[in-house]
């Protein structure tokens, strides 16, 4: 894990495809085709750079496995499960929040 | 409380002067003066616009006491509470991560 390049995390969390990935590897989508098929828009090559700078950050963690072809997964490390944990509190936090606004 | 205007809850913690409010009013400081002096470089007029946000967001609530001259101060509501306490996460794991990049 390279952390040379240190970001803010706030730029983690206003990076729409960086949440998203995260997202789905919390719900067990864990190998590049699949991420990329699971999430709508996402290039190839954006997802790349993305699985490449949360892996700078800290907050997954790639697999090779010694397979032929080799197999590639990214899981959550302790510090990424942390930040899925703050984005599903803003998620539901703005549920409740968007509930107030249509009783108003 | 208008919550006409709804936006993101994302907008709000995207908001460096809306943050900086919230966790001032958290911290105690709740008339709108204090406010301005406690947050380097905010201008009346952006303090006032956040104000007016936050609170047609449902995160602060405005009191007008009845002296004289009326004395106006805002604390935050349950929600509110909840926007600051996640931002307290997300600072605290940005330290978390600094720390690790540090010692990589």
């Amino acid at each position: 894990m390279k952390h040379s390049q240190y970001r803010k995390l706030e730029d983690v969390l206003g990076c729409k495809w960086s949440v998203s990935v995260l997202v789905a590897i919390a719900g067990g989508v864990q190998r590049p085709g699949a991420l990329e098929r699971s999430i709508p828009g996402l290039s190839t090559k954006v997802l790349s750079e993305r699985l490449r700078k949360l892996e700078a950050f800290g907050l997954i963690e790639k697999t090779v496995h010694d397979s032929s072809p080799p197999r590639t997964d990214y899981t959550l490390t302790n510090h990424g499960r942390k930040v899925v944990n703050i984005v599903e509190q803003v998620r539901s936090l703005d549920e409740e929040l968007r509930e107030v606004a249509r009783k108003a």
